[in-house]
């Protein structure tokens, strides 16, 4: 197994340095001729996913997965025709390789460009949902990554067909590099994927919360993403009662196991309203709880912790210690503590009197996204096609060496040529 | 141990907090004030480093350090005139905190923006430089970040005496936050530094490359920097000869122990003047080592690994293969292999026609330098303060809740705003 994996790593890094030098109109090309092929192929799509389905319905009925994963199992003419598209959509979007970053004269005849490329090889394991293998095999394609893919098991057979359908359209383009895509199947590969850091440059996992931490855990390869969605919200003494209970509601109720959903509302001793706040959220349907060890929880369902503060201060230092920092807002009609709250509170998202559900790439108009990274280096938040790229330096000259630099000889005059 | 290591990282922690809402103006006054006082107390702090010199004097004798260890621990006036330089150099460089990257409408009243920010605690671990300190500290301050720094054994009278004269700078000026630096000194600091994922969010190795190879074995926290220097040179067959004499003497003698030396050099089999630069190469102090062991090697002194290839192609595979991805060069008269090569090869630094050595911040144009970095994620290459920032996302409304766009009810419109 070991071995196959690593055949398998060694294959993707090689195809990487081809995709690297791939040209743009190449890329897209191969894209749309997946979206294509996806949807002429549906039926054998639907077909395997029905068998997995079959299957899955024992585990559903003795209890080995949730009713919730069966449906996050199934492929219907909209997740289909959301698929198709997601590809198209991608298609559209800047090619993020290639970019000039900076130019800069260092000298006479010195020119320093930074120029954005791939990371290289991302280890991506994910789930029950099907659907995320063609997008992000096409967010990968797009930013000249290769991938290795892991799948959940329950998927197994509607993955396979997907890969083996989008593989059919990159194999019809000649200049498309072969090994750029690779399936892994059982635990084993995934825990030698976490080994291989000579060949998998970042991984991605997309999942539920046990899933990345446990990848976590047992990876020294840079993990893109977030565990937990431990989220707040902070009522202050000016909050407008009404503001506050439709917020609040759409933060919790809305999808409630989103990993932007909030999780702990922070109350003002001084708010006025709190009994009118609380009980139109008991009539939206929430169960709020008031006991200090619910703070560390991320409910997934419809109910909210509740804690009374003496501070502004407070809030920030309460969530400062038990955020995930995933995304926060304050609800405050004080301009001066809505801008102190958003700069002392470290997380990726901080807002004010808007609900917490807005933290997503689509919205925030990143086109596709990879995930929500609660990362501190990196890419931090919805993390778009920019986020599967780094950059490199080149310089152009003509026999410069550092001895005449060094020496007085010659000196950097540091000039920038604008992008 | 592991207690009073956690103590200190959580004060770090809570320092970071308060450092990250400090005013630019409050930083670079304090970072004026300890260029100022080390100045001053320039005195004490050769008088310790005399004490250090002292004991460091019989583990020369005794094998234990190297002579060159013992210089790079020697303080002169040179190296305090570049400390107390080098701190009001970082003064003069524009705040990388709170710098808007994007600012996007989403919707009407809904203003999406992104601001850069500090990272948090920077881990940093050093051997024998204790100038070191002053530069990391500086570094630190001005990108609001707090640091725990733990230096090597042989400067630890020096690494006291200027850390309380840095702190005693900051510490007359009331607005500075205290516990922001942080210093430890044994073994065991540093493994318990090296599982404190919880508090320290980068750390930082600056020394040989056993000491980073330790490190990035040895944590789950993002380590920047970079292992080995593996550098190339390739000389195709239209390499000018006199340009190849003067890139690889300068790459390889100049400063043969720096980290962007080149240690192996390609000549294409068509190159006609192959015997005439290996033996100008020779005639340079330069030993010429031709066993494929070699090729993994980074020599440190005069040395260098010399291998035939067939193509173009067989020295850009060569290099993905052996190269640690620091930096490379190609000598070329042909314009196209220069830029197949610059786009193939995965380094951090792809250079045409000129020294390996220019693999620097300071010759990049970036002022201050953390380090280079070998990573393919968050900073690559040369990393000034923009490699010790990240980002957050803030969003300001009023009263918008995400059902109102899953509904259709309302729709983003996405437009830029401009910074």
């Amino acid at each position: 197994m070991e071995d196959n994996f690593s055949k398998t790593a060694f294959r993707a890094k090689s195809a990487s340095k081809k995709l690297a030098v791939l040209s743009g109109e190449i890329k897209d090309k191969a894209l749309l001729l997946v979206a294509e092929n996806i949807e002429k192929n549906k039926d054998k799509i639907f077909e395997a996913n029905r068998q997995d389905l079959e299957s899955a319905k024992n585990l559903v009925e003795s209890g080995e997965i949730t009713s919730s994963t069966f449906n996050r199992l199934k492929l219907d003419e909209n997740k289909m025709r959301d698929m198709v598209q997601g590809i198209k959509d991608i298609v559209s979007l800047e090619n993020p390789v290639g970019k000039v970053l900076l130019k800069r004269e260092l000298d006479e005849g010195l020119v320093l460009t930074k120029t954005s490329c791939p990371i290289g090889v991302l280890g991506i394991i994910f789930e029950a949902r099907p659907d995320v293998i063609s997008q992000i095999s096409a967010l990968a394609i797009k930013s000249s990554n290769a991938v290795i893919l892991k799948g959940g098991k329950e998927s197994i057979n509607t993955n396979k067909m997907i890969m083996s359908v989008i593989q059919e359209a990159l194999d019809s383009v000649p200049e498309f590099p072969k090994n750029v895509l690779n399936q892994v199947f059982t635990r084993e590969d995934v825990a030698e994927m976490l080994k291989q850091d000579k060949y998998i440059d970042l991984i991605i996992p997309r999942g539920g919360n046990k899933l990345v931490k446990f990848i976590k855990e047992n990876t020294k390869i840079p993990v893109l993403g977030h565990a937990d969605g431990i989220c707040h919200i902070f009522a202050d003494e000016s909050a407008d009662l009404e503001k506050a209970k439709k917020i609040i509601i759409d933060a919790k109720t809305q999808y409630p196991s989103a990993c932007n959903s909030v999780e702990t509302l922070l109350i003002h001793k001084d708010f006025p309203f709190r009994d009118e706040l609380l009980n139109a959220l008991k009539e939206a349907g929430i169960e709020l709880i008031f006991t200090p060890e619910s703070w560390h929880k991320e409910y997934g369902e419809k109910k909210l912790s509740v804690k009374t503060v003496n501070s502004l201060e407070e809030a920030i230092e309460h969530i400062n210690e038990y955020s995930s920092g995933h995304t926060e807002s304050i609800i405050t009609e004080n301009k001066e503590n809505a801008k102190i709250f958003m700069n002392a509170v470290d997380s990726a998202g901080v807002y004010h009197n808007i609900s917490t559900r807005f933290a997503d790439g689509f919205r925030y108009g990143f086109g596709a996204e990879v995930g929500i990274s609660t990362n501190k280096t990196h890419a931090r938040g919805p993390v778009g096609l920019e986020g599967l790229t780094i950059y490199k330096y080149t310089i152009e000259g003509n026999g410069h060496i550092v001895k005449d630099y060094a020496e007085g000889v010659k000196s950097f005059h540091h000039k920038d040529l604008g992008v």
